[in-house]
């Protein structure tokens, strides 16, 4: 069973954009996952095809209407009744790491994605839907941040990352931001790269990073570091920790 | 003077993808804005145009390598010396609102995208890079994240919203989450636009809004909350918040 995203959208041309090419793109050539866009417009019920009206009580823009959405979320709905349905929306809880690996390991996700002003509240009230925000700033659509969340699960879906391993050292999956990076050439600039990397010794740069990632969390995200500093150092758990503190 | 984004990337035809549609793209076609990609294995110099290598000192995947990077950001600081310069990374600081609306003031943006692993951490040093993250989650490259905060700045140039005073009332303008929409049909599946939003009584209206706010970002968000909630009481400052709390 392969990863599938429905996208209820008034932009479907955007799609798969983006995710068409690079990682995300070859995953969906060989068929890790699969991608269908719904045009909420299809589910207006006038001549106009009218999907927004203006906000009651006043105020700018346009509200897009409980009725032609509740249609287009109910067709998604029998389309894949097991996939979590997401709407994107700077009201939502923040997207974290975590909840990208929960998605990452289910059906797949349905996700709408608002323009204008947002959606009618009713429809968030009346049906089951999960806002879910990207960040704290405002886009013009949904559509990036479904793009955004679809790319961060789509990278975590077996096969994807190949062999690689890469993903289980990166910021976030272990509460503390990554340790830098360094490649060749060996000088650059009269810059060279740090002599425990040259060193061979996998205990020592093991610790080095370790010790590199919780400085960097502490300086630059004291939020993060609140929340995950201690357990990293003091939790027994888990192989790669114990690793990583050796 | 129009807003001018340059982006570095390995891969120039994702853009402008999602933003040559809908909003920005209008914008882009009436010349608010502008966008050049250059593509980072142009500045490569072996004939294989190598621009990553792997790791100092073990590990998965590729990293971007220093002198290659260093070659492009060089090139793009030429072309428009006095954009910021910004790296997309999860490690980077977590771009706001505040900080879209100043970018959004400025000639524009260079935007570095990574790609694997990520960059070399010389070159961050030694350039004046700022790192900005757009959430706290991986992506397998910073091309949306470049996408993403294009949006959210284009969408606040003069003219991109044209007469409409949308954008003032939205989530995080004023440190609070947006209260709820809602517009016709007056009665959808039994359930009704709120009263007060039919009274046509503006200051029972905005009152009402700024409380669903005010409680929306209580129950969801208790960080902002922390940050913003007393300010948004107390603050004898601002037109719009003494407006609100009338």
């Amino acid at each position: 069973m392969s990863f599938h995203a429905q996208v209820l959208t008034l932009y479907p041309d955007m799609f798969p954009g983006p995710l068409g090419t690079s990682l995300a793109g070859r995953a969906r050539d060989e068929g890790i996952w699969s991608l269908d866009t719904v045009q909420i417009r299809d589910f207006a019920d006038d001549r106009h095809r009218s999907v927004d009206d203006t906000p009651a009580g006043g105020g700018a823009g346009m509200v897009l209407r409980a009725d032609v959405l509740g249609r287009a979320v109910d067709h998604a709905v029998t389309a894949q009744p097991g996939a979590p349905m997401l709407y994107m929306s700077p009201r939502g809880k923040p997207l974290t790491q975590a909840r990208v690996r929960d998605l990452a390991a289910g059906p797949g996700a349905t996700i709408l994605c608002g323009r204008f002003e947002g959606v009618d509240q009713r429809l968030l009230d009346a049906r089951a839907i999960e806002e879910v925000s990207i960040g704290d700033y405002i886009l013009s659509g949904g559509e990036l941040g479904a793009m955004v969340l679809l790319d961060a699960c789509i990278r975590l879906l077996p096969g994807v990352m190949g062999a690689s391993l890469s993903g289980e050292d990166e910021s976030f999956e272990s509460g503390l931001l990554e340790y830098p990076h360094y490649t060749r050439p060996q000088e650059w600039e009269g810059r060279t790269i740090p002599e425990v990397l040259r060193s061979g010794d996998h205990a020592r740069i093991a610790a080095w990073r370790l010790e590199r990632s919780r400085e960097m969390t502490r300086l630059r995200r004291p939020d993060l570091w609140e929340r995950h500093g201690d357990a990293q150092v003091q939790s027994p758990s888990g192989e790669r920790r114990e690793t990583k503190e050796k």
